[in-house]
């Protein structure tokens, strides 16, 4: 068996993924679940773009934490929140195709902060792009009322 | 008379602004255009939080991103488009209240890149609170057909 | 009487500063703590540039990260110690000059997690210049005997 | 034959390094140039230091920055110059090692616009430790007298 600090991680960030309204309204279905990497993915929306047509960069960020969050969650103890301290991305091509992969992983785990590397992908019928890559810091939290699950 | 790169820049900033179809969809308002600073606000709405029940860091990073690009924006020429290359974001304090105040200010103007700051708030009876800083970095474009506007 | 976490924070930096050897490597003078601002200053020197014969961005940084964690340091009690979890660097102009200066302040300080900003500035006869901003995420670190300061 | 813009990639970015008199001063020395990929190395030294006897997260920087500008400078045509826009870095544990590694990367090539990541690297006697990560937005710059090379 493993020595996964919740082997019930899986769960744990579904659940969670689940009370987040904002990936209801992106459109947004959590995918995949591992140790350590979360795939999120969305369908292209007319109502989430920019002035070009094109996905907007916050909505490509949006997707992207919540990807980056729930890999470094899933590394997390049973009795533990996510927080996102910070995150920078950066915007390689235009958010233009059919359908979105935003896959986050853990690059350093750790007690209290861990860093995640996250990357979006403009999935097209024969080949996907790249389209953002994202670095998230996030803290371990515990004890605190107002952040649960 | 001003200097302005593009005397009308708040018109186009306006009409920009309105194309972004994700700014609707978050329910944000275009408040405050100035040579080098825009304002947006933002009503906490329960369909754009996290798990626990604050906005998303993703959407502070979506109006955030809008406000120093257009921020930004107001400081090209008429025949210009305003790209993002990259931005990242502090999260300070919990995305909790009933309406948000985001302002986008140019740091470095420039004739490709341009630098400009964003912070935002948590605007409640009495007081505002600061949640989240940006730094974003902008860039001017000519001349491609795909980002008009 | 003041309420600072520790009334001797002045003292504190003073003496962490003079334990970072990398500081008196390129040449960084402590030229003033406050609480939550601290700067330092630099002469431009041959020994410190990139290809160009600027400033090297990473030296630059160097300056910047000391000057904001040092700022960080400022507001932590007596016994806590700081350590840089990250930053970003916007590099605005060349670093080119005869004399650099650093300033770091404080935006969000916390119990664990504090946001400083930074600026750099070249500095002339009569003027100086901006050539680069630093946004940097700090942490207050105790009892661990590794990183004791 | 290749069809890299500069087949004389190498040459070129050797002899870039050779003018980056921060490098020797930190005592760094290229190891590897690769078309897209570049390493550099470096002992550790006690003149390099922070308060705690680790290397300075801002000469982490400088090695890091030098990795990724030139990974993203191997792509570029014979005439052009590389500039750092912005870089980010997460330190991800203490720079405390005898010999350190440097890897810059390129994510994303562009005629403009270029994104490197790098890694750095603690190396034992048995094994390496990742101790740091940076992304880097660099640009192409042509016909501008002060940066060639």
């Amino acid at each position: 068996m493993t020595n996964y600090p919740d082997p019930d991680f899986e769960g744990r960030v579904r659940r969670s993924f689940a009370l987040q309204k904002a990936m209801t309204t992106v459109g947004a279905e959590l995918t995949s679940v591992a140790y350590g990497t979360v795939e999120i993915e969305m369908p292209f929306a007319e109502q989430l773009t920019q002035q070009h047509g094109f996905l907007h960069a916050g909505i490509i960020s949006t997707a992207l934490d919540s990807a980056c969050g729930y890999a470094g969650f899933t590394t997390m103890p049973a009795d533990a929140s996510v927080l996102t301290i910070e995150f920078k991305v950066n915007l390689l091509a235009p958010g233009r195709g059919e359908r979105f992969l935003f896959r986050g992983e853990v690059t350093k785990p750790g007690r209290t902060i861990i860093v995640a590397d996250g990357r979006a992908y403009a999935m097209g019928e024969s080949e996907s792009k790249l389209i953002a890559t994202m670095t998230a810091t996030l803290m371990t939290v515990r004890g605190r009322d107002d952040v649960k699950e």
